[in-house]
């Protein structure tokens, strides 16, 4: 018989450039498992992609990437495993991606968190704090804050830890 | 001879959609003191009809509401009292008002400062943080910025606590 | 044979109208060395300058002032000392002088820091976080965010002590 590992999951909350992502591929290399990278990004254009290749490459070796924008839950369901993290980066694209889909996000969300209580291994989720500027003119982004910030507060009372980044550097909130 | 309560303030300071409505209504509920909400806001359209009865909703009952778009110091002044919490939401709303009926927000700003001298109770007052953006093109967007930042200093140097909310946690500023 | 007193770097950052620049003086008054402000404001109208002259009458007496909007490295190793601290203010101004000027802001950031291995006496930092709003609409205002954000990275990993300010109040998020 063997002892199953605790299923774990990790928030990074932070802005533009803070350097989120590299304090989560941290966290993944501190956990020792098999690192499992699931991009959320649709490319666009030139800057998204260069913005995609750039973090591929600072991520180094060692990862196995999953690309999905949307069925998050699916994907997550069909490569979770007690020996694995899965860092997801990141849950605003996710969001603006159902949203350019019109699909229901505030329902897309709940089935992510309640997805969270039959996990395996250690989720890791990286995700944009949006909401710290003045308000936004027009009402698809006003909606879009509003998504991203409700999904953030469901998700950070679920999260064994939750770390704010800016500059680089972690302010812990929970764990 | 009856000892007075400690008049105490509170100050809650977050992004959009970052919780800190329910946070500072936790706090109002440990008070135990007998629940007002002062409500700033003033409804121009459907959107805003929507956020306010969706917070009412939220907030649920045992709460006497007050709406007060500007007299906010002639307001606190008339309902506060030793065995009552007042929970103020929101300061940016309050700026916004003033600033559309062209008052003079620094000295609305500074009266409200003062009057917490003679205070009685325990107030409570919510406001967005606006100010970690790209700075806004528009120039009543710059001065709104300016206007709501300086009421924040201001009233964070005279609260007894002051708390940062992020995806619905809490980081302690004061207190 | 005199001591020589360690080099120290303070990077103080925070949103519009926070306190940032304050408490970064506070910092300067604290040390007890001589001091000295280097303005990195280049004045294009009215607004700025009377955004100038209001901090500088802020910043009181006992301080000497340094005008210079791109060239931090040399200024810096100008006018550095073993008895002086220098409060640079700010970062992000002196990412859009380069920017307007179509220099390379990569490469200035990697020089200034880089320049921090031979700095003397203590070097405080000011800097504006912009990257907790929406996504801009425009690309260069995109760049900028990339830029700053990029260089607090930078800097917050090189600095001894790194200050995230709100409402005033400082959390320390290293030191």
């Amino acid at each position: 018989m063997t002892e199953s590992t605790r299923f774990r999951v990790t928030f990074v909350l932070g802005g533009a450039r803070s350097g989120k992502s590299r304090f989560a591929e941290n966290v993944a290399l501190q956990s020792g498992l098999d690192r499992h990278y699931l991009a959320t990004s649709q490319i666009y254009d030139d800057e998204m992609r260069e913005r995609v290749a750039l973090h591929r490459e600072q991520r180094g070796e060692h990862w196995t990437t999953h690309e999905e924008p949307m069925a998050l839950v699916e994907t997550l369901a069909g490569i979770q495993s007690d020996d694995r993290v899965i860092l997801v980066d990141c849950l605003t694209l996710w969001v603006t991606n159902l949203m350019m889909a019109e699909r229901d996000v505030s329902l897309e969300s709940a089935r992510l968190i309640d997805s969270l209580a039959a996990g395996a291994g250690h989720f890791i989720f990286v995700s944009n704090e949006v909401g710290l500027g003045i308000v936004p003119d027009n009402r698809m982004a006003r909606q879009f804050r509003d998504h991203a910030g409700r999904l953030h507060q469901m998700l950070a009372a679920k999260a064994d830890d939750v770390f704010f980044i800016a500059a680089g550097l972690p302010l812990k909130m929970k764990g």
